[in-house]
């Protein structure tokens, strides 16, 4: 899913997005309460006639945001209270009201507030975030009121397998439609992350789907794909275009590098993305005289990279060639 | 003619524009000579290739920048120096120079090199600014080697009307296939440029395009149109796009004004651009959030408006309604 934080995917308008081959869509419930306000978005119609996007929508419950972008935040069993990032107003976010704002955002999947605890922790903090998540999930799912609204629960226990299973076993008591593992990719080497997949993945549901929130670089994505993950958002594609990263299948690429000045080969000439219509020499250019449509195109790339990257592995798995595939990406961005 | 400074038309990728209904694009010689070089274009397969726009596109000269942007202008019969706007390198500008640049860049239109001289100035600056401006314009004549480039003189003389008719009476006798007016749109008021406009087009060729550059507002262009002027480019469009101001027929639209949280209307029901597929409410959103979506949109909207505008003056043309157009227009926009 393409992150949409504030109600559009940065730098690209709903027909762009459409053409990288993007289906569904992620947007922000921290963000866009704070601004433009859920019931703002609400008497626009909710968030697909806001943003435009025709096909599903998955809001996060601003569990993650609290945790990184609030300011002054106290957890409580009740909720958390914070200050906005934007404007200093003290706000609180309850599981009931994280249901509330997704529900006037009308998204079609909504998550769960967790509490997500910053690595590493004492074990004793992070049963406490544990046990605490899971109270908040049930009443989440007791507040829900939208038939057309599904909730995926979320497993936390930051770096503790027996945290994380406990977490799960309890979630997966209450019978959520898809499940979610959050709290990782926050600074923890790769195969720490890899090593709680290899654990969580085999004791959620089979027939849900399984999200891994805020995950990550494409070598990521196979690993936790190679381990059972269905689902994942990730900033890296729009965030690194806009910074001039480029993705490919032969690694990154940074376009401000000099040795593109005169390049007149597109970043890959078989993806269909409208930066690879144009020269690497074009796309340095737009960044070394601050064009946005540099950021635009790059951002345009990255994204069709990645829904590609899944694509043929979904591909893959069918044609019963995804270890293959896993282990030839392995070799080739080693060194990224 | 949107205007594409560096080779990109802001905000807009190729197809973006191409469904604006534009047609011709401009370039500015100065930006991209300056960056990332004209010799850079001209090996990454001229301005054509290097920005992928499929249709006509003409340069300017440079003349106008010079006199806007460079530092420390220096103007002497050979040409102009001047300290580059980006990193203070000592440049010079001849019309040879001129010329080389645009042809490097492999533009359908080059314009002449011309010397702009700021408004209010003495007679004598004028007269001489146009005898420059005549000799610059037989260099460039004399410099072009490409048969595939046409090259359009450019009328000067302030608003001294005997010194406009003295220079455009010389360069037709030049007998260049376009002839633009310049040095218009400087700070002067609307009925100054009009009168200038009143006398100067009827002593250009009927036959060949008339050209008033950088103007203008909406109402300066239909103005222009009734005295004569064929071809239009400014930048007011994408940059007040950027501003969060658009143009509709019922006048400009600020949209960061409070008024527009909960418009659910588009900015007007009948035009095709992407923007026009949002409410009003989403694209104050996208601005009040800083979101560059915002400045994509109003600048596709912004362009759509004025090709659409253009092309309703050629249809009313057409028809015979063209005065009737204008009256109207200049009702409705009276205020802005």
């Amino acid at each position: 899913m393409p992150v949409g934080t504030q109600g559009a995917v940065k730098g690209l308008t709903v027909a762009m997005l459409r053409e990288t081959g993007a289906t569904m869509i992620l947007g922000n419930t921290y963000h866009l309460a704070v601004r433009p306000g859920d019931d703002v978005v609400r008497d626009l119609g909710g968030l697909h006639a806001f943003s435009g996007w025709p096909g599903p929508i998955l809001t996060d419950s601003g569990g993650f945001q609290i945790f990184s972008l609030a300011q002054q935040t106290r957890i409580s069993d009740e909720g958390a209270t914070f200050r906005s990032h934007v404007d200093g107003r003290l706000l609180q976010l309850t599981p009931e009201r994280a249901i509330e704002i997704q529900e006037n955002l009308g998204s079609d999947v909504a998550m769960v507030l967790d509490h997500v605890v910053g690595l590493p922790a004492e074990k004793a903090a992070i049963l406490d975030s544990c046990e605490r998540t899971v109270r908040w999930a049930e009443r989440c799912y007791a507040a829900g009121t939208r038939a057309d609204q599904a909730q995926f629960a979320i497993v936390q226990g930051g770096l503790d397998i027996e945290a994380r299973l406990w977490c799960a076993d309890r979630l997966r008591s209450l019978d959520f439609p898809g499940y979610a593992i959050g709290g990782l990719s926050v600074g923890e080497a790769p195969h720490e992350m890899y090593a709680v997949l290899d654990q969580v993945c085999p004791v959620l549901p089979e027939d849900r789907p399984r999200y891994l929130m805020g995950v990550g670089r494409p070598i990521d994505l196979l690993e936790a794909v190679s381990r059972g993950v269905d689902l994942f958002d990730c900033v890296m594609p729009t965030r690194n275009g806009r910074n001039a990263l480029a993705f490919t299948w032969n690694g990154t690429v940074r376009l401000r590098n000099a040795i593109h000045q005169r390049d007149p080969r597109p970043l890959d000439p078989d993806c269909p993305c409208p930066a690879c219509r144009h020269s690497r020499g074009y796309l340095r250019h737009l960044f070394m005289a601050g064009e946005m449509l540099g950021p635009m195109l790059l951002s345009a790339h990255n994204l069709t990279f990645y829904q590609r990257l899944m694509s043929d592995a979904r591909q893959a798995i069918e044609s019963g060639r995804f270890s293959d595939m896993l282990a030839a990406c392995r070799r080739r961005w080693r060194e990224e």
